[in-house]
């Protein structure tokens, strides 16, 4: 159920200290990140070769780890180097080594063929370390399966029920119909409510200018991933938004949103909610993003709460709406990329 | 392992207020429960049937429910009445309704089918509600195979062992020989105890009269609902209690007890125990049912240890015993009416 | 995944007081223990034979137990000797007796065909009742397979790792090569460090001569019943030690540690740690096991761990080192006892 060739982001680069190590599973398999003394970033199996004691709790001894069960070292590459009582090594000892690259503030594993794990493949979510924007980067825990999430980051009609009082405020984000199109790479929707009353919940006493308000959402999936990038914003009433003009009092916003499988009911959720104004102002980006979470702290409420009724009695026999068909399109795209890999 | 075409008691009227909803698994489905501005319950799939979330999360409007998710509305038929972003709703977005009905303070379901849910087939309960009696309405939730517990309420053998200083308090109630009877719709069973020391433990304090006592156990389980109605009292010895006759000192008592299925592994326990005497006496009557609610809770003790032994190692290879026959009817009309559904 | 036919030590005897009865999971089954009145031990099913309550939460009357359940007695045999409402019982309601026995401070119980329990077979253990050995019998819970254990137990070079601080301090101990010999019935193996600087940190402040040391550890698996015994000691370097020579200030200790699985994935740990001096200081004894324990809960830390690795990922792949002869044996042994038992 999970595509394999693909970068997932699995950690932030700041959770990875100079000396320390974190454990985390990706899609079912339990990963060792580290930070070794050239600053880059190594991630293998987190099981030692030999009785599958786990390395993460062994003790890093420079650029290597020793499992501290039987003594056996391994190096940034996931080779054993060091076996008490012989010289040299047994063989088969070396633990599988991820492909591995840190962009964008993020660690990202390639899950499948070593071979094919081209870092030009990575998505894009330059916002979030592009001086001229400024985010707060965010983690969130989710007992869930992953295409839930995805499910609703590709269906906004939920802003205006679940979020009402935080990222929604509209009615007019249900009644809206998206434009939905198809990339190369995934999925784009582009939502525009013109001629609101005013801004979203979330930025009451932010606001730059009063009056109405056109709103707009454009984001797009990447499915190798499940990268969602989105240009989201309002600018006053009639300056031209649409056409792609941005006041000066218009605000800007890109979030990215990566949902990286932890198993089949586990996913690791990492955002951030970059903004091009008040830049230097670290306090703003920080209540800023602590709004934004109170709106995804509702969706994780309502997720694992579909997730178990999906427990309960399964996923067959939902029914389709009009609007379902960015969802649907999504969902689509996962079935291809698994029955591509399954196929090969 | 469930018989579905029954009336299973579902709920407690009162817990049903003007504005709320419950929800509450019934034989594996959860069921959401409101009452209507007419005053009449209404019972549906907990359950939207666009994505699954559940509709107990949502918000009642009016007599509706809307899921908080996506939007969708549902009138208290389960019927899909609004879609937001279009005129009219997308085909197969209703919720399953079950027949349901309200009486003898109980709300009924019909978990079966619908063409078949006539109400004059619920069980009588009418002591719960008739102006002779009184009544505090209690609810205990079971761990265990509903099956243990009904096992629990055909041998009252029981009683002299796990009810020894609460319930029982008389050897008899074990060495006695019940008259064991095929109903038309379940089993019957009467015990008398005669010229005993006393009244049962639980009525110390309470009784209405002096010296030796004739007691009775009269009681009948109806397979569909498991549905037990006892009629159970002390009369003074001798005053002709087994041939019908009931003098004023005479205490009589009438308790309903019903087993719900929640699933293969949990039951709700829903009972009363209904006495004809002080009947303005409030305070006797929650004093009585607490009473006999610390004997339920050493059954339910004894029940979900059961329970857990055939977690470990099944229930295969259970001795039969003189004391049986009740219980093994019991288990044999319930096996009749599942093969009978099985090969309908 | 169990030996059957083997004595498995299943209680401590001071467990078992005059009137208590304790219930424990022995291979997947749980059984109960109590002492009789003469002094000596039943162990039969924890499981009453009527409708499996558990006789653990019933009563002691005499020699006998009475099942509160529904009143059935069972002697010290499990033969049952009293059903109410009847004369005599009725068939098929005896309880499984296993056969037992109480040797070496232990309760030992024979899990499979009660015609081969010869107590003849119980590994001897008498270190710990020898008046001229003292020791403190302790119990460790432990979550894993109970093989994960015995690997622990069969390869010593752990204790450089694990137990750094505490049992090990010495490299030495992962670089030497132990003997290992196949015995009659099980493993034997035998490890001497010779010329090491000072004693095992666990015996800081204890220790009877200053200077260097040749230590040892020469222990023994038996397979049925997963016993080990290791003779261990500290020697004034030099004083023979190695030849059988133990001058008097050599500090001699006898491990017994037993691991009996409760299930798949639980195991019982029976342990003590004998030495032969300072026999009257009972204080030295405690202290001297506390710091043996604090080791032991190292262990359990460790194999617990590689458990869940092993529950995420299964245990296929694990590779082969040089140190992995000891518990490759025994784990071949193991293999080979239960394909046995298999073919029978």
């Amino acid at each position: 159920m999970f595509i394999r060739n693909a970068w997932y982001a699995s950690a932030w680069g700041h959770e990875l200290q100079a000396d320390n190590m974190v454990s985390r599973k990706i899609l079912g398999e339990t990963l060792l990140f580290y930070r070794t003394s050239q600053g880059s970033v190594t991630v293998m199996r987190d099981r030692c070769s030999h009785r599958f004691a786990p390395l993460s709790i062994g003790r890093r001894e420079g650029d290597c780890v020793r499992c501290m069960y039987h003594g056996l070292v391994f190096d940034a590459a996931g080779k054993c180097v060091e076996e008490p009582g012989r010289k040299g090594v047994s063989p088969n000892t070396d633990v599988r080594l991820y492909p591995s690259a840190e962009r964008y503030k993020l660690v990202w594993v390639w899950m499948g063929d070593p071979a094919l794990a081209d870092p030009a493949l990575i998505p894009d979510c330059h916002f979030q370390d592009d001086p001229a924007w400024a985010c707060d980067p965010r983690y969130i825990y989710y007992e869930a399966d992953y295409r839930l999430i995805l499910d609703n980051l590709l269906d906004f009609s939920h802003l205006t029920f679940v979020h009402e009082n935080t990222l929604g405020g509209s009615k007019k984000i249900a009644e809206i119909k998206p434009k939905v199109e198809q990339t190369e790479d995934g999925v784009k929707l582009t939502r525009w409510y013109l001629d609101e009353p005013g801004v979203a919940p979330y930025l009451d006493g932010f606001a730059t200018f009063e009056g109405r308000v056109d709103r707009w959402h454009i984001y797009h999936l990447t499915t190798l991933g499940n990268v969602f990038v989105m240009d989201s914003g309002s600018a006053p009433v009639g300056t031209g938004a649409p056409e792609g003009i941005r006041v000066p009092e218009a605000m800007q916003f890109v979030a990215t949103q990566i949902v990286t499988p932890e198993d089949e009911k586990h996913a690791h959720f990492f955002w951030s909610y970059a903004h091009n104004f008040r830049l230097e102002d670290s306090a703003f980006t920080r209540m800023l993003t602590d709004r934004i979470q109170e709106g995804f702290v509702e969706d994780k409420f309502f997720i694992e709460k579909q997730q178990a009724v999906i427990d309960e009695g399964g996923s067959e026999g939902m029914a389709f709406i009009l609007a379902d068909n960015g969802l649907a399109l999504g969902r689509r795209l996962i079935e291809q990329k698994l029955a591509e890999e399954a196929s090969a």
